[in-house]
Order: C-alpha cells, then structure tokens, then sequence
C-alpha cells in the first residue's frame, strides 16, 4: 500500500508461507530473521522486518512525521502491532483461514484470540479520540495496523463491538492512492 | 543501559509483571499497549515500547546511525527482537524462572524454546561476521538484543553452541559506561 501511494514501482515475488523448507537457501543472505517481506533493492542490498521497511521508505514523506517524538510514537504503534497485534490477530486468521497451516490446540487459539481482542481494545480507545493513530495524521503506524485489522473478521474476530475502529478503517480506505493489499 | 551510556536522569518505578489487574488504571493514559517500560517525560507526556524508546533517545548520539539504510537496519534487528526473539527467549524465562508466572504445558514451552534457538542461530549467522549486528558498530540493536541474549541462561538456552553470540555478548559489557540491568 505504502509503495502505491508513494508511486514506487517494485517486482513482487512471491513465497510459500505454509513450505518454509528453503528458507534459509532463499533469504539467508537477505534477512537474518528467514522472513517475508524483505525488501530487496536494485543495487542487491536488502532489508527485513515489514515496519523497519515502510520506516525506510516513508522517510521524507508525508506518511512520516519529520518531529521526532511524533516519529517515535509511530514506531510505538509498529512495535505494538509486531508484539500485541499480528502474533494474534494475523497468526490466528492463518490458522483458522489458510489451506495447509499448522493444526493447532483450541487452547492455543483461543488464547491468542483473547490476546488480539486486548490489542483491538487498545486501538478502540485510541482512534475514539481521534481520526488517526499519530497526531491524528495517517502514517505509515495506521497501514502497519490497518493490514490485518482489515481482514480479522477471516480469523473469527468480531468487530462489530470497536465503531472507532471500524470508522478508522473506512477512513484509512478512503486514503488517495488507497490499493486493496488482498488478493 | 542507554540511560547510563548517554548520562541521562531518571526515576525508576517499579510495577508488577504477575498481578497485572491494575494496568488500565496506571497505564492507560500513558501507553496503549498498557506494558513497561513506559517513559514518563517531565512535561507529562510519554512513550511506550522499549525500541520506540531506544530509538527516541538514541537519535542524534553514537548510538544510532546517522545514515537512513543503516538506522533502518537497526530498526530490522529491533522489529526481529520484539517478533522472532523476545516472545520466545523472554517469555520462557518468565515461565520458568519468576516465581508467580503462568504455569504453561510443557509443548508451549518447548514449542517456544525451538523458536528462541532459531533466533538464536539466525544472530550466530550474523555475528560470525562482524563485530556488532550493524555495520559493525555498537548501537541501539545490540543493547535490544543483549537485554535478553545475556540472562537466556535463565531460561534453560545453552549459548555454549553459539561461539559468535559469546564472543559479541563480552564486546557489549565492554562498552564505556556499561552497567549491569539484572537486579
């Protein structure tokens, strides 16, 4: 999305996320942590980790606050969705949504569903008061947690009791230069 | 650590990690994902995230890269320590080593434990090349992942295969003005 509306335009490749046999052959000289996205540049320099990617290609832009504390607090909101957020909310819809995913205990599930409804709390109590994650101004914190927000409902979240997120939602949506990130 | 390397000021409040009932109500203006560690700054406002932090304080100083490809690869090993590292090797050690902790089945913790040894391997790989995981100087990706590399012990994670991880954890407590954060 990020590359959408900056007008970047970028090769995609696709990679198995259920077979992830030859994973070390594809990216380990790429990504030391072995995942997907990584970013690989014209030049043959690479870059890992989703967040620490739009962070470097948002620099200079409007998804980007220049006012440091303003770019620490997105990077608040992108810490917040690697740890509380998509280790639930997208891990869970993987599990639930995917052909070929690992079977995995109720328990298991069911806990990581209760974890990604605390993280949905926080976002609530957020966007309640006020129209973007950051200063109110959409970044690149709002397309980190837009991604798998906007598709929980595959992995059984309900989201009919969040309206701020919901509005938020529509408001990321009516972004310009929004593009569906789904296939 | 960074507090102590960059001659910084501050007060230190302890709050419980087991007994988290009151997190709402002392976090809840402060940080969205209701976690420590929380900044407090003297005007009031604050920051949430331990990397957010880091890089907040590290901006300007030795310890964060001037350059945005090298400050966003610091970002990359930050975003692997919350996802592939902290969940694993920290989690297992508040499992099995503070008193009070959820008691979790046996496969959860082993489960976690192979994935703590793959994040592991995926800095052994790294480091066998290079003095610091970033452009082989120390910087605020090394003090995210030394915090819980260091104590991983504690955890039941034996380094003695990691030769590289050794050799780097003795480089870090080299550094000017390193200071012990284990109680």
């Amino acid at each position: 999305m990020l590359l959408a509306q900056l007008g970047v335009r970028y090769e995609r490749r696709e990679v198995d996320v259920v077979d992830r046999s030859n994973r070390l052959e594809l990216l380990g000289r790429l990504n030391p942590g072995l995942r997907v996205p990584t970013l690989v540049f014209e030049d043959g320099s690479s870059l890992g980790e989703s967040n620490a990617i739009l962070w470097y290609l948002a620099r200079g832009s409007r998804y980007l606050p220049q006012d440091p504390f303003a770019a620490a607090k997105v990077l608040q909101w992108m810490f917040f969705e690697q740890y509380s957020h998509e280790p639930n909310i997208a891990v869970v819809r993987f599990w639930v949504a995917v052909p070929g995913a690992p079977v995995v205990p109720d328990a298991e599930i069911e806990a990581r569903r209760a974890a990604g409804y605390r993280a949905l709390d926080a976002m609530e109590r957020e966007l309640g008061a006020r129209e973007f994650l950051v200063e109110g101004r959409y970044s690149i914190a709002d397309i980190a947690l837009y991604a798998y927000t906007h598709v929980a409902g595959e992995g059984g979240f309900d989201l009919s009791p969040y309206p701020a997120i919901g509005a938020w939602l529509e408001r990321v949506a009516a972004e310009p230069g929004h593009v569906s990130i789904t296939a």
